[in-house]
C-alpha cells in the first residue's frame, strides 16, 4: 500500500490540494546530520525551475521536520516531513470533476473509492506527491556516501537532442514524453536477494510508483532480445568482477556483481496537454470535447531525474542495509 | 526474500541440483479443487517440449503435494509443492567450479554466499526453480476463473516470427533473446494500491524474479516516450470506462480500468552459448577460453510465456483478494 | 518496527518533546464519516481528566488532520494525524541527562542510539505517543460498527476496588501498578490466521506496544495452569458455538469462536515514583541517590483502558479485513 | 499468515494427519554446518520420551532436508525441512467428525474453512506442528552461538513439584495446565524495535502460535500490577546496565538491557481429557455426552519447553539479524 521497503521503509501521504502531502521515513540509523540545506538542492531540481517545458505551481516546498531529528541529527526514532499545500485553487477542480480526464486517474479513482477520492488535482495520486519521495531520497543519498545516483534525460519525443524534442512539442501545442537513465557508481559486489528480491524487482516496484513511467529495462534492456548471447554475455575480466561490457548493467541474477548499475525508464506525455480532447462525460453520459483548464508542463519527464534518484536511493540503501553494509550508528 | 504477495503468498525454495525445488502456497481459499491433471499442462507447456530451441533436462515435473491439500481440494492451509531433482548430472559442475560463467550468477553467488553456495547448475539461481512458479501460477490461475491470462511470443532476435529468429541462432550457433507479451482480459475496475503497490509496481516485482528478464512495458511502454499527448492519451467511451485506445495497457494511476491489461517483457539470450567465450578464472586468476558443456536451450525466452503468466496469475489474484473480489470459501 | 497491521496499518511516529507526535493510518476504506467530535470523548478519557492518581500534562490534544480526508470523510488515501507537542519543559530533562531513570528506557535508548536519540522525556519511548494510538483507535472503533471493544481497571495495587489501591499509593508516596480487562461483543466466529496470525498473536503483539505493560493472559490466562481439562474446556451449546462457560475467553485454536472475547493486561507501577531510588550515575560513575522531578501519573493503569480499547479495535479492524467482513466502501 | 519474522523468516505447513508437515526457513547465513545429529536432541525432548504424562504418537521424527544445504553447510538459500506423517490413524477421526471437541479448534476450523479443512487430529491446528517449529529453532540455536536459551516447567497443576501435579492428574484421572519459563542469558543491550516491534511484542506473538498458551508475563510480570513502583524499579549499578533486581526479566521499553530474559507462559490442560464431557453434535443438533478416544498427554505443558526455546531462537536470531550482531557469513 504506502509503505516501501523492509529495513529502511518509507510510508507516504498526502493529496494534490488536501492539507499536506508527506513522508514518514522508518529505520535512519542514529547521528546522521540533516539540515534544510540538505534538503534544498534535489527540492529545487524537482521544480524544474527555469527550465523550458516546466510550469510548476508556486509552492516553496519547504520541508517541515514533525518528528524524528534533534540536534539536527537523526535519532532512530522515524523521520516525518511534511509539505504544506498554499497553492491550491481548488474551484478549477469541483468544475472538471464531472469528466474524467483521459491518461489520469479520474476514472479509477472514482471506480475503487465510490466518489469519495479526493479528485482535486488527482489527489492522491498527483505528481505531487514526488516532492515527499525527493525529501526521502535526500535522507538516503547521505547515507548512501560514496555511492553516487545520477538520472539525467537521454531523449525527449524520441530526439536524444531534448531541446529539440521539446521544440517539437510546443510546435505541435501538445505534451511528450521522454527517456530517463540511470546509473549508479559505487556499489559493492552482492545486493538483492532471491528470489523475489531481486536488484530489478526491487527498484522496478519503486519506479512504477512514480507516476507516469511506463516501462522500465537493465543494462541493454529490450534491446537484449535481438542480441545473440555471445554478443550479449559480459566476460569477466579479473578477482573483482570487471566486466569488459556492460550489457547486464551492473546486475546478474538479480544481484549487483560491482559494475556499473545501468536502467532507463520510459514517461509518457504529460496527460494534461494543451490540445482539445473528447471524453465521456458522467453528467452527460455522452462522448464530448474536453478541453484541459490551467498551465502544465509540456514534458513531465523533465521533473523525473531527481525523482528517479530518489527512489533508487531508497531501495539501494533498504538492500545495503540487508547486507549490513550501513552500520546502526552513523 | 523468497516470498512474495501479501493475502496471497508464495514462497520458493531449492536448487537447480539439490533435493528438491519446491513452492509453498499460502492464503489459498479452502475448497478449491486441486487435482494432479490441473498442473500437467501448464508444467508440460514450461518444458517446451518437441520445440525447436528448447532441451529441457528430462525431468518428469511431477508435483507432489505436501500439504494443505484434503479429498483433493484445498483446505485453507498452506499448500506445499514439491518437485523432486532426478536427472542431475552434478559431476559435470563440479568441474566448471573454477570459472564464474558470464551472463551467469556464479560470480555474484560466490560473492554474497562466501563460497558456500550450492553452484551446480546456477543452484538457487537456476531456471529450474520456475517450475514451482508454474505449480503456484496453475492454483492462482484457477481461483481467477474467467479472468484470462495468456503471453506469447512476439519476437525471438528481433523477428517477428519466432522460426525464423530461432534458425538465424541455428545458423550463428549461438543463442539468441526473445520478446514475450501478456495479456489479461476480463479485470475488474480498480485493482492496484496507491502509492507502492500499483499493478505495473508488483508485476513488474514478480516479473523480475524470473530469470533472464530484462526489461518490462506496460501498453505502449517506451514507444510511449516517443509520442503525443493527445496520441497516447486513451479516449474513455462510456461508463464502464472502455477506452477508444489501450495506449494504458489497461493500467491508469497503477490501477486497472477495465481495459484489457498488456505488457510486455524482453527476455535476453541464454547465457549458456554453444560459442567459445573468454573469461576470469578463479583457478588461473586470468582470462581464459571457455566452452559451456551439455545441452541448453538455445532461446530461453520460448520457455517463458507460461512462467510469465503464472506469476501475473499470483500477483493478481492477491490484488483480487484485497479488493474482496475473491471471497475465502470457494 | 514502527508500522502494524496488514490491510489496516497505522505507522506511528513522535517524541514527548519533540515538535508533535503522530500516526498515519493506512487501509482504511473510503467513505467513512470523520469528524473533530469523534475524537474527543476518546482523547478525553486518556488524559485521565479529573481521575485521582493521574496529572496529566496540560496538553489540548487536538487532532490535526494532515491527509486522508476529504469532506469530512475518509477518501480511501491513507489519513495523517498529528498531535502538537506544546507543553514542553525540556529543560528539566537536560538536567537529568546524566542519570539513566530506573525503569525508564533513558539507558536501552542511549546504548541503541549511540547517545543520539531524544532523551527527553522518553522521547520515542514515551507514553505521550499513545495519544495517536487512541486516535487510530477512534477510526477503527468506527469501522467495527456493532462490535463494542470496552476495557477497563479490574484492580489497582493488588486492590478489586481501585479507589482503594490508590489510597494505599498515596500513603506510601509511591506509584502503583494495576489490571485492564478487555471484553469485546459481537465479534464473527473465525477471525485469526493460522499458524502465526492467531488472534491471541496478534493481540499481543500490539498491546505489549504499550508502555508498561508486563503480562498478558486471554480467558482464565494464568489460572488455567492450575485447572483441569474437564474445568477448562468449555461445552459447546448450539450450532453457533455458544458455550456454557467462557475460559477460553473467546478464542480457540487462535481463532475466535462467537463467545465474548476477554483478556487481561498487567501495568507495572509508574517508573516515575516519587520515592527516593539509588541508580548508576554516567557523570559520576557511582551509584547514587536520585529523585524524579515534576509531577507524574502515580498509578499509569489508570491511563491505560482506553489505549488497550484503540490497540484492540484496531487488530480486529485488519483480522476483519483480510476475512472481508469490513468491505471496501463503507 | 504462516510465515514469521522479518530476516530470519520461517514459514510453516502441514495437517497432523496429512502427509508431512514441515517448515522453510528463508535468511539463515550461508556457512552454517547443520547435520542430522544436531537436530535430534531436541527433536527427542519434543517427544517427551518416556516421561510421565505424556504419550506422544509413535512417530520417528526424522527432519528431511528438502533445500538449502550443500555439503552439510547451509548455503543462504531457504532451508526446507519436512517431517512425515506415518503412524496415522485417520480412521479414528472419521467417526469423531460430527462433534466439535470442546477446546479443540474444531467448531472455528469448520466454520471459517467451510468444512473444507482436514479434520483429522486437529489437522494444521494440530500441536505436531510444533515439530517443524523445533527444527527451526535448532537451526536459530546454532546461530545465537554463546546466548543461551533455555526453558523449564515451573509448576503443573499448581504444585511446584511436576510430579506431585501430575500426580494429582493421574488420581484425577483428567489432564492438568501448567506454567513454562523462559531465561536467556548473553543477550546484548538494544536488542527490539520501537514502536511495534519492542521484545515483549515479537515474543508473545510467536509464542502465542503455539498451541494451548493462555498467557505470558515478563520478569515479574502480574504480580507487578500488585508492586509499588520503588519495589518494582530496577535500580542500575554499573555502566554495563546491570541492576540490583531484575523485576523487568531483562527487558526495558521494550528492548534487552543486558540482563537475563526472563518470562513465563500459561499452559491450559490437554484439551483431550479422559473424562466423560459433554457437547453439541453437528449429527444430532443436541448437546451430548461425548468421550475422547486414544491416548493423549495429561499434561501437554511437559513437552512445551522445547518448543518455547525454539520460537524464543527465532525472534532473538531475527533481532539479532537486524541490529546486525549476526553476520551473513559463519
Amino acid at each position: 500500500m504506502n509503505s516501501f521497503g523492509q529495513l529502511f521503509r518509507v510510508t507516504i501521504f498526502g493529496e494534490s490540494h488536501g492539507e499536506s502531502v508527506g513522508i514518514c521515513v522508518d529505520g535512519c540509523p542514529a547521528g546522521l546530520p540533516l539540515n534544510l540545506e540538505d534538503f534544498l538542492p534535489d527540492l529545487e531540481r524537482r521544480k524544474g525551475g527555469t527550465q523550458k517545458g516546466t510550469t510548476p505551481r508556486k509552492e516553496d516546498d519547504l520541508p517541515i521536520f514533525k518528528s524524528g531529528l534533534f540536534h539536527q541529527k537523526s535519532t532512530g526514532a522515524p523521520i516525518t516531513i511534511i509539505f504544506e499545500n498554499n497553492n491550491t485553487r481548488s474551484a478549477d477542480y469541483e468544475k472538471q470533476r464531472s469528466v474524467p480526464r483521459p491518461g489520469h486517474a479520474d476514472f479509477v479513482a472514482h471506480a475503487k473509492y465510490g466518489g469519495f477520492e479526493d479528485f482535486r488535482g488527482g489527489g492522491h495520486f498527483s505528481g505531487r506527491l514526488t516532492v515527499a519521495l525527493v525529501a526521502a531520497g535526500v535522507i538516503a543519498k547521505k547515507l548512501l556516501k560514496d555511492i553516487r545516483v545520477t538520472a539525467s534525460i537521454t531523449e525527449i519525443g524520441g530526439e536524444a537532442d531534448p531541446e529539440k524534442g521539446l521544440q517539437k512539442a510546443i510546435e505541435a501545442k501538445d505534451s511528450v514524453g521522454g527517456i530517463v537513465e540511470c546509473r549508479v557508481s559505487g556499489l559493492p559486489v552482492g545486493l538483492g536477494e532471491p528470489f523475489f528480491d531481486s536488484v530489478e524487482s526491487l527498484l522496478s516496484h519503486a519506479v512504477f510508483s512514480i507516476p507516469a513511467v511506463r516501462g522500465i529495462e537493465f543494462g541493454t534492456g529490450f534491446a537484449a532480445a535481438k542480441m545473440f548471447g555471445l554478443q550479449h554475455n559480459d566476460a569477466i575480466e579479473d578477482a573483482a568482477g570487471k566486466t569488459r561490457t556492460n550489457h547486464a548493467g551492473g546486475v546478474v541474477g538479480g544481484i549487483t556483481n560491482g559494475n556499473e548499475l545501468v536502467f532507463r525508464i520510459a514517461v509518457k506525455p504529460t496527460s494534461s496537454t494543451p490540445r482539445e480532447q473528447s471524453t465521456y462525460s458522467w453528467e452527460s453520459g455522452l462522448v464530448e470535447p474536453f478541453s484541459v483548464k490551467g498551465r502544465h508542463d509540456l514534458c513531465i519527464a523533465l521533473r523525473v531525474p531527481v525523482v528517479l534518484e530518489a527512489v533508487t536511493a531508497l531501495v539501494l540503501t533498504d538492500l545495503l542495509m540487508r547486507e549490513q553494509h550501513i552500520k546502526r550508528v552513523y
